[in-house]
């Protein structure tokens, strides 16, 4: 097994954002990067041209649904995951460890693996650190994810116990891994605790893989925890590695993100909020459903050039919310997706530029977060 | 009021067939022609840059939705149902009478008009000819449609008096029309009764409109009546005028009906199938949730260069369906929509090499037709 192919090429730097290249066998991925989550092999509600026009390069597939459908052995028989879903762009597949705590039924967590129930058909089913790795080889992802224990991030105890877990699983990972095309990416875990967190991060790193993932954070923590979190990271984590926040995705996130040294970002948020209607703008989060809109010719973002704001306006797209139209949801996929693609390429140009701290304050000046529950 | 924009020039003709040329203020339609569903002011689950890489020119749109929701007025405001919904090409809207009398909750027709209630909170609203045309030219399409009434294909008594009002209704849908820059057709009713629709067919032509309409056909009368229908009324309408032949849209329906001198059709059926997984072949319909399809490699259709022929296996879409996924509706659509116009071009090429009744009879012999009822 080797790495070879996955080297980062840092081009420039502002304080502790970084601006690189990670180069994969479907291409280079210019970070920062934002990855649209295509859970079931696909974004949902919008076709790979869609996707590709909002300028998307990296899209992150979930090991746990596509193991139980359509099977990870059918996928590999159709040419693996690129083939299958007809993305030719680089793809990560996460462990189906975070799925299998979060989705399914019951589970039992033993020193070797995970058995779990189905969310689909309640079956049942065993994950192991080796099992992860075959599933994700037959997925056959640029990037996959070691298999870990994503513990309650305010719970000392179990944190502790996750960590250990965690490493004893990423040993096995590295050693089940036999695809010479696939970056495996460690994942640091332990909480909110700055200890636990430091000594994940040093672990991991000594593995010397070709990146390093943040995981168990924005599952409950503050964002004060969470940044506190990446600052603690920031100087353990080595710094010719990419670093991938997992699961994060909010506008704010993905400024703070970078600002504390994050390359990587992934998040259903895009997709998920145009389920319910709610929009990206550069003053925050809009909702398409609200009768303001019937009869607003403006479109969602008038500094976007995505498909859905070069072309419709807002009384339209609150008129297919009104009607329960599904292009409602492709529509507004396509702008957030964009808006984040946008953002972090605006995000790029800015610490190439040197004045990234200075872009930062300002979009988080304009963007008003949205304090409500996210959808879930 | 002068429909002089509305010409219809015959190219060529086989038999009863006709390829001919429309001029819309938007674009000519070269017919035969099939018009996709907009039913809500969007042809369900694609964009309309889709529907136009489908080689679509006309799409119909329904009055009777878009006055309840999101209301006429604001329409007109917005521009104009092209604008609204961004297609640049032809359009229709029919008269809002076909919906009265299938959705809406409760309905009274009277010499005047019809009253009912709304599908969507039964609220109390009244069609009559002038109001439907009102609605017509606030909507702003290109062809829109005299107010009707349908009758049950074979109830003879309730069909004389369809027809009588029908008439009628029509005389003061001229009188009530103000805009040039849409052609009104008139439609011709009768049910399954050859006198009736001799006489309908000479009254509505003697209105000398820019085109013919056929209703009251594909609503529960056998192939064999409908096909009889259309042989009564092919001598008597008139040969310079488009005729259009309202609801239809199976494949052997567009054969047949070209066969029989129709000009242009429009159905929900390729898009409310693909809702339905099911995707137009030339050997027939296949359901892609069907478990022979899981690992099957092919295209929906290997003749088709549809995006999603181009571009997707039918385990793949099978995959989709099984999980739920939005996008399998739009790929199903886009094929459908596509199997049809490409029927419709092929069709026309037929008829301008003069060998149509040939290639009406393979296509016939080749396509195996579903016993099973449409899905609705």
């Amino acid at each position: 097994m080797t790495n070879l192919p996955f080297t980062y090429d840092i081009i420039a730097t502002e304080k502790n954002a970084r601006a690189g290249v990670f180069h994969t066998p479907h291409g280079d991925l210019l970070t920062p990067v934002f990855a649209p989550v295509g859970t079931q092999a696909t974004v949902k509600s919008i076709t790979p041209a869609q996707l590709k026009e909002t300028g998307a390069s990296l899209v992150l597939s979930n090991t746990y649904h596509l193991y139980l459908r359509p099977g990870a052995e059918l996928v590999a028989e159709m040419g693996g995951l690129h083939e299958f879903m007809q993305w030719p762009n680089p793809m990560l597949t996460d462990s189906g460890g975070f799925q299998v705590f979060s989705l399914s039924n019951t589970r039992k967590v033993d020193e070797e693996g995970v058995t779990f129930k189905s969310h689909i058909d309640g079956s049942s089913h065993r994950f192991t650190p080796e099992s992860s790795i075959k599933v994700q080889e037959q997925l056959g992802a640029d990037i996959i994810m070691a298999f870990d224990e994503c513990a309650t991030p305010n719970d000392l105890a179990y944190n502790k116990r996750a960590v250990v877990r965690t490493h004893n699983w990423l040993k096995r990972c590295v050693a089940a891994k036999s695809r010479s095309d696939q970056a495996l990416f460690g994942i640091v875990q332990g909480g909110v605790f700055a200890d636990l967190r430091r000594e994940s991060a040093e672990f991991v790193s000594s593995m010397d893989l070709p990146g390093v993932a943040i995981g168990g954070l924005s599952v409950g923590e503050t964002k004060a925890e969470m940044h506190a979190m990446l600052d603690v990271l920031h100087p353990i984590l080595p710094t010719t590695k990419p670093r991938y926040l997992m699961g994060v995705g909010s506008p704010e996130d993905l400024v703070n993100g970078v600002l504390r040294g994050v390359d990587i970002f992934d998040c259903v948020l895009p997709t998920r909020l145009a389920r319910h209607q709610s929009a990206f703008t550069p003053s925050g989060r809009i909702n398409l459903m609200n009768a303001g809109f019937a009869r607003d010719t403006q479109p969602i973002d008038s500094t976007c050039n995505c498909y859905a704001c070069k072309n419709f306006t807002r009384a339209y797209i609150r008129h297919l919310v009104v009607a329960k139209e599904m292009l409602a949801s492709t529509l507004i996929s396509i702008h957030n997706i964009s808006f984040l693609i946008n953002l972090m390429n605006n995000i790029r140009a800015a610490i190439k530029a040197g004045n990234f701290e200075l872009f930062a304050a300002d979009f988080l000046r304009s963007y008003k977060t949205n304090k409500k529950q996210e959808p879930s």
